[in-house]
C-alpha cells in the first residue's frame, strides 16, 4: 500500500523482507520481482531521482521513445502496489545494521516531519545519482532546458545531438575530455567551463587542433524558447549559439545512508558480484551506486538479479511445503481419533 | 528498411558494422543502442523465439502486466528500422570467421529458398533457446496451453501458479528436482514423466515424503477451455485435475551457425565477460545463450552492454572529427589562393 503520514505506524512493528532505498527504475523493478516471488517490500523514494527528470527515454526496449522518464515511474509504482508492495515518499537519513536485521530511518515530510524506523531482513540500495548543474542565480533557467535538449548522459543522448551545435559545460580539466569522445556525435562543440577550473596549455592546445573554441566567463543563463536550447549568454555579454547542449560536471551518488556499514567501494562506487550483492552478504546495490553502465536497461536487470539472489535465499532457509492430505501417516503412528 | 527476397542484393556489397542473429528483447535492445551509437546493423530473426510465445510479460518494468511477448518484440522492430537498421526474416545457417569479418549464411524463405550471404565486423548472438514441450500426436493441444496457463518459466510464473494444482512435466529425474522449489508457490504438485524416464527409489520416497503424486504413464492430452488448463488424461485413460503447469524438460541453446568458431562454453552456455564479449574478441552473445537468468530485462540490458563495447572499440579506432572551418592554418603552410 501508499504510506504516508496517516498510516505510517502500520508497518512500525512489521519485518520486511527487503527495504528498497530508491524508487528508481532499478528499486521498482526489484520490488516487482520481489513480490512475485511471494516476498514483501517497502520502496522508499526520495523523489526527482535522475530518471524523474529525463523527458524522454529512448533507449529503453518497449517503450515509445517519448515516453517521459516519469511515466516509468508511475507506471511501475503502481504495479508494485497493485502486487502488495509498501511504497512512501520520504528520505532515508540512516540505516544500521542490527544483526538480524536492519533498522531504517527515514524523514517523512518536509515541514512537522516524522522521523519512523522500518526494519528488514535484506536492505536494496538503489538511491541512484544526483548530477551536478551549472548554478546559476536563477535554477530555474537550467531546468527549463537540463533534461530536454541539455543533456546529462552522452550514451543515452548522444544521437540527439549528431552534428548539431553543442555547448560542453564542465567544472574540471578532465572533465573536458568528454569533448573528445562527444565529437563521435558532432563535430561543432564549445567547451564551457562556467569560471571554475583552469585550464592548462596543453588542453588550449589540443582544443583549438580540434577547433572546439572554449569559453572560460561563467554563465549568466541559458536562451531559448520550449525547452528548446538556443545558446547562452556569458556574464561579459558574450552569446555563444548552441543547438543542444551536453553536461559533464560529474554527479554525486546518494549513498550517505550508508555511512555507518563498511562496504567496499571502487572509485566511489559500490563493488558488487553478479548478482548485486554488495562486501555485504544482505545489502544488494544497483544500477548507477555501483560499477557500470548508468543506463535504465541496467537498473531493471539488477533489480531482477537483487530480487532473485535474495528470493533463493529465503527460499532455500524456508520448510517445504508438503500436499498434507496426500501424506499417509506411517501405521502405528497415526492420530489418536 | 526491412529487407526481403525482393531487395536483399541491396545489401550483398555491404559490410555492417554488427550483424545480430536473433530478433528478440536482447538483439532488439543491442540494435536500438547501436542505431543509436550512429552504427549500422542488420538483425536476422528465424521467427517463433521464447518471448513471441509468452503471452504476458508481467515483470518487465514499464509495460502493462498483460502485455504479450509478440507485442514487445514488434514495438522493438518497428523502432530499430525507424532508427535505420536492417531486419530479415531468415535462418542463420552458418557464420564463418574470415578474420577481419565475418561472413553470415542465411537461409531466406521455405520454399524457393534463397541464401545470401551478409557480411559484418562484429558479430551478436542473440539467438536464444528453444524450449522442449512434451510432445504429444496432435502438437496444436500443447501450444493451445503453452505459455498461457502452462508456463516454462519458473521465475517469470511462479507467482501465477500460488497454491494453484499444478502439473511438473519432466523427461529426467533430474528435473523432478524442480518440484522442491517449485512448492515456493505451490505445494498441490503433481509430477508427470510422460514415460520419458526411469526414476528412483529414493526420488519416489522424497515425493511421497511431500504429498507429490507421480504419474508416469505418458500424456494423451491436455485438457481446458480457451487456454485455461483444467487437467491431463494419460494413454491409460488416468485423469488428473490441474489449474497450471509447468514443464520442465529443459532447452536447446539455438546456436549451431557457429560450430566452425571455437567459443567457450560452460554448461552448454557461452562464457561472456562483463560487457557479454564471448573468448572471440569481435563476437558477443546475449541473454539466455550465456550464463545467468533467462529474463527478458537481463537480455535487454546484455544489448545495451554488447552495443556499448562495440562502439567503443569502433570509435576508438576512428579518427577525431574536428570542427574544421574553426582551425586556422599555421603561418606559411597556408592554402595557395
Amino acid at each position: 500500500m501508499k504510506l504516508s503520514k496517516k498510516n505510517l505506524t502500520e508497518r512500525q512493528h512489521f519485518l520486511y523482507d527487503v527495504i528498497i532505498v530508491g524508487g528508481g527504475a532499478g528499486g521498482l523493478s526489484a520490488a516487482l520481482y520481489l513480490q512475485r516471488y511471494n516476498l514483501n517490500c517497502l520502496v522508499i523514494e526520495k523523489g526527482r531521482g535522475r530518471s524523474f527528470w529525463m523527458q524522454d527515454l529512448r533507449n529503453y526496449l518497449g517503450l515509445p521513445p517519448d515516453t517521459p522518464g516519469r511515466d516509468l515511474l508511475q507506471h511501475g509504482q503502481d504495479r508494485i502496489v497493485e502486487l502488495g508492495a509498501d511504497h512512501l515518499r520520504g528520505f532515508v537519513e540512516q540505516v544500521s545494521d542490527e544483526g538480524e536485521t536492519f533498522a531504517v530511518k527515514v524523514k517523512v515530510g518536509k515541514t512537522d516531519s516524522l522521523y519512523p524506523v522500518f526494519r528488514s531482513k535484506y536492505l536494496i540500495a538503489a538511491s541512484g545519482l544526483i548530477d551536478h548543474l551549472p548554478h546559476l542565480a536563477d535554477m530555474q533557467n537550467v531546468y527549463d532546458y537540463a533534461g530536454y535538449t541539455l543533456h546529462v548522459c552522452m550514451i543515452c543522448d548522444g544521437y540527439e545531438m549528431n552534428d548539431l551545435k553543442a555547448g560542453l559545460f564542465v567544472n574540471s580539466e578532465g572533465n573536458i575530455n568528454t569533448a573528445f569522445v562527444m565529437n563521435w556525435f558532432t563535430p561543432y562543440i564549445s567547451v564551457f567551463t562556467h569560471g571554475l577550473c583552469e585550464v592548462s596549455e596543453e588542453m588550449r592546445h589540443k582544443l583549438k587542433e580540434h577547433g572546439y573554441p572554449l569559453y572560460e566567463q561563467p554563465i549568466k543563463r541559458f536562451l531559448g524558447q520550449n525547452h528548446q536550447l538556443s545558446g547562452v549568454e556569458l556574464v561579459d555579454g558574450t552569446l555563444v549559439e548552441l543547438e543542444t547542449g551536453l553536461v559533464a560536471m560529474g554527479s554525486q551518488h546518494h549513498s550517505h545512508y550508508l555511512s555507518e556499514i563498511d562496504l567496499e567501494r571502487q572509485g566511489g562506487n559500490l563493488v558488487t558480484d553478479s548478482m548485486c550483492r554488495t562486501s555485504h552478504p544482505r545489502i544488494f546495490a544497483l544500477g548507477d551506486l555501483k560499477q557500470g553502465l548508468n543506463q535504465v536497461s541496467i537498473a531493471v536487470a539488477d533489480g531482477t538479479l537483487a530480487a532473485t539472489a535474495i528470493w533463493r535465499e529465503i527460499r532455500r532457509a524456508s520448510p517445504p511445503r508438503r500436499w498434507e492430505e496426500n501424506i499417509v501417516e506411517p501405521i502405528g503412528i497415526g492420530v489418536v481419533s
